[in-house]
């Protein structure tokens, strides 16, 4: 098989399905007022584990450092250029070279410390997300300097 | 509207739709060869975004630093517990406590650096994603020690 016949095989599978785990709840309402990134003031946030999927938050503690990947679901998926931070003097940048929330899957990547845990409620901060913004998936930090 | 009723509107909403933005083509043919993470000796490897997410790669260059997100396709997702790495004597922990493949949606994140962009294919290395693994999405690092 070549490698333009395994592409094309590929490609027939157009898509898949990501289920939300868990919800963000925060005092941040309206993705106007959201901070950029978590370390431009954002709060400390909650993160409500529908049952189904509580058994995955098994040894997680406070302390620990994990990323929560999250579906920014009011993001536009048809933008593939921007100018950075919507300041028209930086110069046109694809999607992939910058963290706007507007990109074809628009996935959210925030790097947390746990506060408390409370069975399927994670206390989690500081975190630029809406009220709201489905989460799709926690990980843990391997490395300090590496995630 | 309690938190409870915000709650249960939210997940009427069950699903998302992600689709692949490229592949990733490796040496790496089988999930059983393949490292567990990009340091303990993947290979470097090519993705091949597809024509209509090309333009998203605009001003993306030799040297950076990114995170590629990718769906692992040949996981498990009704797994929510394992021992870590497989190994029976470390105890059970949930998924969302580990960077195992097997997970309700499984995402998998990879650091890695562009060695060459030409059109549509970045090399990138080390990353221990298999041959064909769909990518959904890439970002810049901001902070080597964040991201």
């Amino acid at each position: 098989m070549t490698n333009k016949e395994q592409l094309k095989g590929e490609t027939k599978r157009k898509h898949f399905r990501v289920e939300p785990i868990g919800f963000i709840r925060s005092d941040l309402k309206r993705r106007e007022g959201a901070p950029r990134q978590g370390r431009e003031g954002a709060p400390n946030a909650l993160i409500e584990v529908l049952p189904s999927y509580r058994k995955a938050l098994r040894r997680m503690q406070a302390g620990d450092e994990i990323i929560v990947i999250s579906w920014l679901h009011r993001a536009r998926r048809n933008v593939m250029e921007v100018h950075p931070r919507g300041d028209a003097s930086r110069p046109l940048t694809g999607v992939f070279s910058t963290r706007s929330p507007d990109r074809p899957n628009p996935l959210g990547l925030h790097r947390v410390k746990v506060l408390k845990t409370d069975r399927g409620k994670l206390h989690v901060g500081p975190i630029e997300a809406i009220d709201g913004t489905p989460v799709i998936d926690i990980k843990p930090v391997i490395n300090s300097d590496d995630w």
